[in-house]
């Protein structure tokens, strides 16, 4: 199952790192429960309360700060 | 959908850091509950609650920790 | 709104670093939710609640984090 | 009881580093409760709860953020 | 209110910094509820709850991560 | 009370560091909670709640990532 999409953690902007954050978080979710009928069905009481929201949100900053340090935090697109 | 306003982590400020942490928590909400209709009738509960804003409150310090260190904490301003 | 007094992560000491991670902290609050009469009502419940104290302490070590890296840590002081 | 799997943080790939945080995290689960007939009851509530899902995804993040930083974000793979 | 004690993060050893670790989580809690009365009826509910214990124990892991960075892991004591 | 067995954070390998950070995640709670009546009494609870598991799985991961920064990753080991 592939867990890192491109297999690497180098994007061109903080943007496609933010992308990247989301998808290897919900990958990750993927590798816990592969079945993608039961993850269809939580998505519904999920993603209609504050707090799973929230809880989601902080693991992507969290994806996110691993990635934005692997790309130097995108300095030199600044 | 843009998740990182302006596409960088470099702001001027430590307060234009903060806004950003806030901005890119927010838009990841808005990524994974794409309904605005959803997310204005989520908020009354989770403003009015302790906790939830507590929760809320430690993912801007994630989001932020990273853009500080993206600006070298601003050192130079000081 | 002022999200960060000052304007700056920089403090003379790691008491005021302290002080600044839980005035950021509860700004970021302010933002989420700007209604005082709301926040005021709100504390009696939290500031009750073993668990919430615990989750608020838990937000202030992460922004406190970003200040002591922020401040070299204030090795010099020492 | 074997931990970290190979004992070694440094992996070929971000897939590999990945695989390892799951398989750490794991691991963890498996020292604090070594009854496999526990864990395996126990299964089936966890993984169909979203928030236990989005628990299990955050320390996985927090596992792959520190192989990621042992292994210099495999920049020269990119 | 003293919310660093010796306000400084230097210590000697580990457990030195364990110690200022937990001083430190305890301090903050002080500083949002300040009525000592409150914080000594909360003490048994939270003392023999396993999951406040847990989380506790995860904000004295965060503030020790700043500590043990401040003292550049008392390297020089191994 | 001792709180970080052998008094560092320097360990011959991940697996050892792995078990350090086990220990100081339990001592921490040992900390909190002397009494070793009221933590057996509590065990059973925790170690089949599967949402308990993970967040002491959380907690050992915070731990750990102090210490592989403090052995620069046991790099020289692979």
């Amino acid at each position: 199952m592939e867990l890192v999409p491109g297999n690497s953690l180098i994007t061109a902007t903080p943007q496609e790192g933010r992308e990247l954050a989301i998808a290897m978080a919900r990958k990750t979710i993927g590798a816990i429960q592969p079945d993608a009928d039961v993850r269809h069905l939580l998505r519904p009481g999920y993603a209609m309360s504050a707090d799973s929201l929230t809880a989601a949100g902080h693991v992507v900053a969290v994806e996110f700060a691993t990635i934005a340090a692997a790309n130097n935090y995108w300095r030199d697109n600044a």
